[in-house]
C-alpha cells in the first residue's frame, strides 16, 4: 500500500537506537564499529538494505541492491553509544527526511543480531556448536538477546509457513487466516517475506486493531541467504537473524506454540517432512503440537497430494500429527486455539517454559544441513522397514535432493556429471514421490523448462 | 476481511460496560434502563444492530435490519451496574462466543450517547438549544462526554469526508492517503460508513503499525438518522452519536483541524460548500484551517467541474480556502501537516484549546436544518451583490433544495405539486449550477432515472 | 519533615490545571473565574491557603492566615482554559519556585470542588437536597466529579479516624498501623488533618513502597469549615472537599470499606455513636463492616470506658458492631483485611458496586444536622424502651448537645440563659454519659477550664 | 517502623523470580541451582538472611544469624525456572505468609549477583581482572546485569555516604537531606545499611510521594563483606552486590553524579580522601563532579576539622573540589542540584553517556586493596614535593594504616610485633594526621579502650 517515492531518490540520515542496543560498554561499542567495517561489513550492508527496501511494492531486494549499488552503511562510535549512519539509502524507507519507526527497529535488530552472532555465537568460544544441546543453546542465546520471549506470555505464538510467491487468491486466503487469529488474540511469527509470510501478519493486524490488542507480536525469523530475497515488512515489529537455515528452523519450532502450513512450493513440502520427523521422533510422541495445513478451495490439490503421499509413506501414525482444513479460515483458527490450549496444559504439566520449547527432541542430524551429493543420495533408507522419524527424515532428504538435481544449479550439474542419483527405497513410495512432483511442476509450483525429467533411478528395480 | 458465519447464526449475550459508563450512580443505572425500554427503544435497537453488523461484507445495515428482525437490545439493571443484553444478535460480531471488543465499545458509546442526549442534552433544560452558544456547547458536552477530546493533544485530527458508494479506484486511494497521513502520525475522524469513510482508517491502521504509533484515534462521528445506512466500521476505536446532521456537521469542524474531501456525490459537493461558507465568513477570515480536495486521476473531472464553478461564484478569494490535488497521496499528508503545523501556532497565539475550535466562528443558520420550500427557495440569494460567505450559503442552501427536487422524496412530490422552484440568482451562477449537476448524474454520482429534467426556474430570465 | 523557609518568604505563581479541570467549556471557564471572584472568593482564598501552608511544620491554618494575610488567589481565564494565580503564596509550598506537584493538584481540587459544590449542588436546581435519595446523590456526584472511585478496584479503602490533638505515643501508633495496613496493600481515607489523619497515611506510605504498591490512594475529605483548621498533608493525593459536615460523614461511609477509630476527643466519641447509629439499624442489620477501635497500651482507658458505655447503652447488640484491640497494630490490619473479605464477598452478592455502598442505609435524620436547643434536648429519648439505633441516634444527640453545652460558645450562652438541659433518660444511662465525659476531662482530651459543671439535669428524677 | 512478630516465628516458602531471573536457559537454571548448593552457599545464605531481616527495629544481621540459625536457602530447578526455597526463614519478612514485595525483589537480587559474579565475572575467564579497564568492565557488566542503569534518564542520582552508626541529630538530619533531594526529583544511591544510608531514602520517599514521582530509584550497593553488618531497608528498589570494596567504591563513583557526605567514623574520612584523590588526578581536573559535605549544627566540628587537615595539605586545589554546608538540608539540594546541571553540561559536551561516568579516570592502584604493612606504610609518601593527587593518595592509604594500626585486629597485632609503623612525611602533615585522628576519639566516632596511643613514627624526626 506505500506511495514509493522515485527510484533515484536516497537519502543520508543517522539513526540512534532503540531497545536493546542502548545501554552498552565501551568495548561493545567499539567491537560494533569494528564489526560493521570489518569483516561482517557485506552481511551487515545486504541485510539493511533488504530492511530499507521493505515497504516496496516489489518486495524484491536483488532489485534493489542494484538500484541502490552505492548504498552504505556504517555504525560510529558517538554520542554516549553507537548511531548508525545510512548513505545513499532508499527514500521509501523515510516519511519527510525521517525513518518510518518500524524500520529502525529493523535495522537495529540486524546490527545487533549480525554482531552478536558474530561476536557471541560463532566467534566467543563459550558455545559449543558441535553438540545439539549446544545449538539449541545458540538458538535460546540469539532470542533472548533479541528480546522475543516474554516471560509471563500464554502460549499464543502462531508459525505460518508457506510459499512466498503464491497467487493472489492464496495471498488473500492468508490473509483471512491471518485476522482469524487475530481476532482470537493470537501473535504471528514467519519468516517474514512477501506471500505467506506477509498475508496472515496484515490480517492479523486488523483483526487486532478491532479487538483493541494493543501489544501484538509480529516476529520474523529469517536468516542471511533468505533475507536478500525475502524482505522483512514493516510490520514485523521483532525482527530475528538466525545464522543459518538450521537455527532458524530451530527458533521456528522452540519460539512457536503450532504451526499453519499454507501452499507453497517444494520448500514448504519439505517444511512439512522437517516437522513430521521431528513429531514422529518417539521422544516427541505425546508432546502436543498443533499442526495445520490449509489453503483456498483452488488449492486444495496440493494438500491432497501431499496427504495421500504422506498416507502413504507414514501411514496413519503419519497423518495423526497434522490436519488439513481447506477454505475454512475461522475453523482453522478455532482448531489452532483448541491445540494451543493442549500445548499450555502440557507445559503446566511438565513444569516447563511457555516462552521456549525444551521439551521438543531434535536430533543432532535435523540441525546439521543435509549435502547431497550421489553418495548421500544412495545411502538414503527409502523403506518401510525402520521407525517412522527415521523414514521421514530420509524422505525429507530425498525429497531435498531430487529438488536439488532438477532445479538447483549445482545439483543439476552433479547430475548432468554422474547421472541420476540412485536411491534406494520401496517402489510405491518412489512412485509416489515421483507423481508427487510432477503435480507440483503442473500447478507451477516448481520453475521447470521442458519436460520434466526425474533425476532419479531406484535401486533393485 | 471478515469471515462471516452464515446467516442464521444468531447469539444471546450479555454485556458488562467499558470505560464510561462504570461508574454510574443508581438513579443513573435506571434512567438508562428506562430509555432502553422506553421512548429512545427504537433508535437504541436500530444503533446497536447497526454496530453488531459494521464487520459485515455488505456493509448495508438496512439488509441486516431485515435479516434479524427479532434482534433485541435491553439495559439492564443489575451487578454493580449495568448490563447489555442482545437477543438474537448478529453471530458476526463474535467470535467462538465472546464480543468483538471494539465492537463492545462502540455498543456501549452507542448506549451513552444515545441516553446522554435523551436525558442530558433535550431533556434536562441546562442547555438553551434555541441559541448559537448553546448549539455550540451542546456538541461541546456530547464530544466530552465521549471523551474523545485530548488535552495535550498536538493538533493531528484530519477528518475525511467523501462518498460512501465510490468506485473501487476511488476506495483504495482512500486507502492510499489514509496511510500516507498515518505514517505522519495523523488521526483519522471521519463519518464512519464503508467508502471514504472506511478506506483511510484501514490505510492508517497499517501506517501506524510501522510506526508503532500505538494510541492512535479513529473517531467515527454520526448520527441516528444516517448510522442505519453507514454502520461504523470496527476499526473506529471512539464512536459518537451526534443528535442530528446540524450538530455532527459542527462536531466535524470543532474537533477536526483540517479536512481532506475525497470524491463524493452531491452531498460531498454541499459539505465543501458548507465548509467554504464557514471559511468565508469576515469572522473566520484569519483562521488557518487546511481544506484539502484529492483523489485518484480518474476522478480528476469532479474535483475540476466543482472548481470550475466555485472560481465562477466565489472567485479567487474562495478557491484560496482550498487546494486540490490530484493523484498524489504524500503530497496531500506533506500539505495536510504543514497546514495542522499553521493550526498549532495560531491556537498558541490565540491562546486557544487544541482540542475544540472555539475560535471558529458558526453563524446561527448554519447550525439550523434549511427546509427547501418553493418560499425558501424563492427567497435565496444567488447574486453577486452581497457578501461572499452569504453567497457561499445561500449556494448550498439552493444545492440542498434542487438536489431534493431532483431526487429526495419529499422535494420530488413539491415539484410536482408546484411546479419548478424560482430562483433569484445570477444567469451564470444558474447555468454552471445546473452544469455542475449534470456532469454528476454523467459520472453516476446522482441517482436520476430517465432525462434530467430541471427542477429550477430562475427569475427574471 | 519539611525544610520550611523563613515565614516572610512569600511567592506569585501561575499554575496550570491538572487532571480533571483540563477539558472545559468557555462557559465553564467563565463561571470557573466568576465564581473565584464572587461569592466563593473568600472561601476558596481560605482553604487555598491550607492546601498552600500543609507542608508547614506547625501544621495550623490559621496561623497561617495571619501570617500571610495579604496572599490571594484568581482563576484566570487565558491560555487554552484557566490558570490560578496564587499573589504572596507561602514560599513552603515551593522548590526553588516550582509548587510541589502534590500541593498543585490540591489546590486544583479546591477549585473543583468549591466552584462544583456552588454551580453543580446547591446551585443548579438538578438535585434535590430536601430529600434522603437527593442528599446521597449530592455526595455521589462530588465523589465522581472528584474522580475518587475507581470501578475495578476491590474493596480496600479504610477510613481512619481520630483526634487530631493525640499525643505522641498516640500518633506513633497511627503510623504504626498505617504501615501495617499499607503492608497488606490497603489504601487510606482520612479526614486529611494533622495527628490520626496524618499517621496512618505517613506509615502506609512507607509500606507501600516496601511493598511496590505504586498507585496507592491516600484520600482526604473534609468540609469548609474544617479545612482552616485540618490542613490537607500533601501525601492526600485525592482531595475531596465535601459542602458540610453531614455529608462528609456520608462520603466517609459510603466511599470507605472499613472503619478503624483512633482515640480522640468527644468528637470521635461522636463519630462512634453515629456509625452505630447506622450499623443498628434493621435496614442494615445484614451488612458487614468492620469497624475497628484501636490505641496504644497506654491510651486503653480510653475505650474500656467508651466499651463499658456502650455496654451499658446499646448491649451486646451493640457491642457485636465493634471491636477493640489495644496495643497490636498487626492484628488491627488482620482484622481489618478479613472484615474487607466479607464486605467483597456482600456486594458480590448483592450485585452491589465496590466503589460506593449503595446497600447502607442512612436515615434522613443523619443527613441532616442537630441543632441542641433546650427544645430539641428535651425532646431526645435516652430510655431503653425503644429500637436500639434510635437510641443509639438520640444518644449522639444528647452526646453532641452536652458537649455544646460544656464547650462550644454558642451551646454555653444557651445554658447561661436557660439552665441546664433537661433530658428524658435512663438514670444509668445518665450517670455513664456522666462518668464518660468526667473522663475525658481528666485524660485532658476535652478543654475545660475550671471544676467540671454538668449542663444537664434529668428528667424525672 | 515496622511490627516484628516475635522472634521465634520463622517461615517455610517458595519464591517466584522476579524481573530479570524469568528468562533462562535449563543450562543457566542447573548453574544456579548448582551455586546456590556448592561453593556460593554460605554466602548466599548470609546474604539473604541480611536481606530478610532488614525490616527489624535491630538492623543488626550478626544478631539474627544467630537467632535464625538454623535458616537455610535453595534455589530449585523447578516449575518453568527457578524457585527460591526458604527454610525457616524470619517471620518478619512475610505479612500473613505472604513475603515483603520489596524483600522477594532484594533477595533474587541477591541471587543473581552471586551467581553472576561467581559465574560471569571471576570465573568465566571473559573479562581480565588484573587491568584497569577490565576492571571497569566487570563493574559495568554487573550494574548492566542489575538493570540499575537507564538509558534515557538524566543525571539524578546522588549518592550518600556517612557512618551507619550516626546519632539520633545527624540521622534525622540525613532524613531532611533526602526529603529535600527529593522534592527536587532526585534520585538516592547508599551502601544500604542503617544510618546515613537509610535516613535520607526514609526522606525521599516522602518528598517522591509529595511531588508524585512514581518511579524513583533508591539504588543500595553493597558488598559480601559488608551486607551482613549493613543490612538493606526494603526502600531499596534496586539492590546491587558487588563482589568487593573497591568495586563497590567504582560502582559509587561511576553510577552517581553527585556525592553527599554526611559525618560518620574514620571509614567516611576515608572516601573523602578517596574521592579526592580521584578528583584531582590531572585528567579529571575538568571533570565536574559535586562532592559535598553536611551535617546538622552540632556536628559542625567534624568537617571542621576534616576541613583544616585538607587545606593543610591539598591546599587550595584540594578545597575547591569539595563544599561544606552546615545545617541547611535545601542548600545541599540546591548545590546538589546546581552541580548535576554541570555534570548534565558536560556529558552532552563529550557524547558521554549519562548512565555509567566513563570519563573519570580511576588509576589502577585505587581500583586494588591497600594492605597496611610496616613496609607499605614506610614506602608512603606523604610529602608535598609531588602531585597533590598521589599525596592525597598515599594519605588516604596512611589513613588506612593508621586506623587499622589502632582498631583493626590485624592491624594491632602487627603493631605489638613490629612497633609503630614508621611514616615518611612532612612533620605538619603528620602532626594534622594526629590531631584529626584524636578528634574522632574524643567524638566517640572511633572505638578506642584506654588512652589513644599513636601507632606510628615519623621518619627523619
Amino acid at each position: 500500500m506505500s506511495e514509493t517515492p522515485k527510484a533515484s531518490a536516497t537519502v543520508n540520515a543517522r539513526i540512534s537506537p532503540r531497545g536493546g542496543l542502548d545501554i552498552l560498554s565501551r568495548d561493545e561499542v567499539a567491537r560494533l564499529a569494528d564489526a560493521s567495517t570489518g569483516g561482517q561489513r557485506d552481511l551487515l550492508r545486504r541485510c539493511a538494505l533488504a530492511v530499507l527496501t521493505s515497504g516496496s511494492d516489489s518486495d524484491d531486494p536483488r532489485a534493489a541492491a542494484q538500484r541502490y549499488a552505492d548504498f552504505d552503511i556504517e555504525v560510529h562510535q558517538q554520542d554516549r553509544g553507537i548511531k548508525i549512519e545510512l548513505r545513499n539509502a532508499p527514500g521509501e524507507a523515510f516519511v519527510e527526511g525521517e525513518i518510518i519507526r518500524g524500520i529502525a527497529e529493523n535495522l537495529f535488530a540486524v546490527v545487533r543480531d549480525i554482531v552478536y552472532n558474530a561476536n557471541e555465537v560463532s566467534g566467543s568460544g563459550r558455545i559449543d556448536l558441535n553438540t545439539g544441546p549446544g545449538m539449541t543453546e545458540a538458538v535460546f542465546e540469539i532470542l533472548r538477546n533479541a528480546r522475543v520471549m516474554k516471560s509471563y506470555q500464554e502460549p499464543n505464538l502462531v508459525v505460518c509457513w508457506g510459499g512466498h510467491s503464491i497467487n493472489r487468491e492464496e495471498y488473500l486466503y492468508t490473509k483471512k487466516v491471518g485476522y482469524e487469529l487475530g481476532l482470537r488474540g493470537l501473535d504471528i511469527c514467519t519468516g517474514c517475506g512477501p506471500g505467506a509470510m506477509k498475508g496472515p501478519m496484515k490480517g492479523a493486524t486488523i483483526a487486532h486493531a478491532k479487538q483493541r490488542h494493543w501489544k501484538p507480536r509480529y516476529i520474523g525469523i529469517t536468516e542471511p541467504g533468505i533475507i536478500a530475497a525475502e524482505s522483512p515488512n514493516p510490520i514485523v515489529n521483532h525482527l530475528v537473524i538466525m545464522p543459518d537455515i538450521e537455527k532458524r528452523l530451530e527458533a521456528f519450532v522452540r519460539l512457536g506454540h503450532g504451526i499453519i502450513v499454507f501452499p507453497g512450493g517444494v520448500g514448504t513440502a519439505e517444511e512439512i517432512l522437517y516437522m513430521l520427523g521431528l513429531l514422529l521422533h518417539p521422544a516427541n510422541q505425546d508432546l502436543p503440537f498443533p499442526l495445520i495445513l490449509t489453503g483456498p478451495k483452488a488449492s486444495a490439490a496440493y494438500f491432497e497430494q501431499i496427504d495421500q503421499f504422506l498416507q502413504l509413506t507414514l501411514g496413519e501414525q503419519g497423518r495423526s500429527r497434522y490436519r488439513i482444513i481447506v477454505d475454512d479460515p475461522a475453523a482453522v483458527a478455532k482448531e489452532m486455539r483448541a491445540g494451543l490450549k493442549k500445548v499450555r496444559e502440557h507445559r503446566l504439566g511438565e513444569h516447563d517454559a511457555f516462552f521456549f520449547n525444551w521439551s521438543l527432541t531434535i536430533p543432532f542430524e535435523f540441525q546439521q544441513p543435509f549435502a547431497p551429493t550421489h553418495r548421500a543420495m544412495a545411502e538414503l533408507n527409502l523403506r518401510r522397514d525402520q521407525p517412522l522419524h527415521l523414514l521421514a527424515a530420509d524422505l525429507r532428504r530425498a525429497f531435498s535432493g531430487i529438488v536439488a538435481g532438477n532445479v538447483k544449479e549445482e545439483g543439476m550439474r552433479e547430475i548432468e556429471k554422474h547421472g541420476p542419483f540412485r536411491i534406494d527405497g520401496d517402489r510405491d513410495i518412489m512412485r509416489a514421490l515421483d507423481a508427487l512432483l510432477r503435480a507440483f511442476v503442473e500447478q507451477r509450483r516448481m520453475k521447470i523448462a521442458g519436460t520434466y525429467e526425474p533425476c532419479y533411478q531406484v535401486v533393485g528395480d
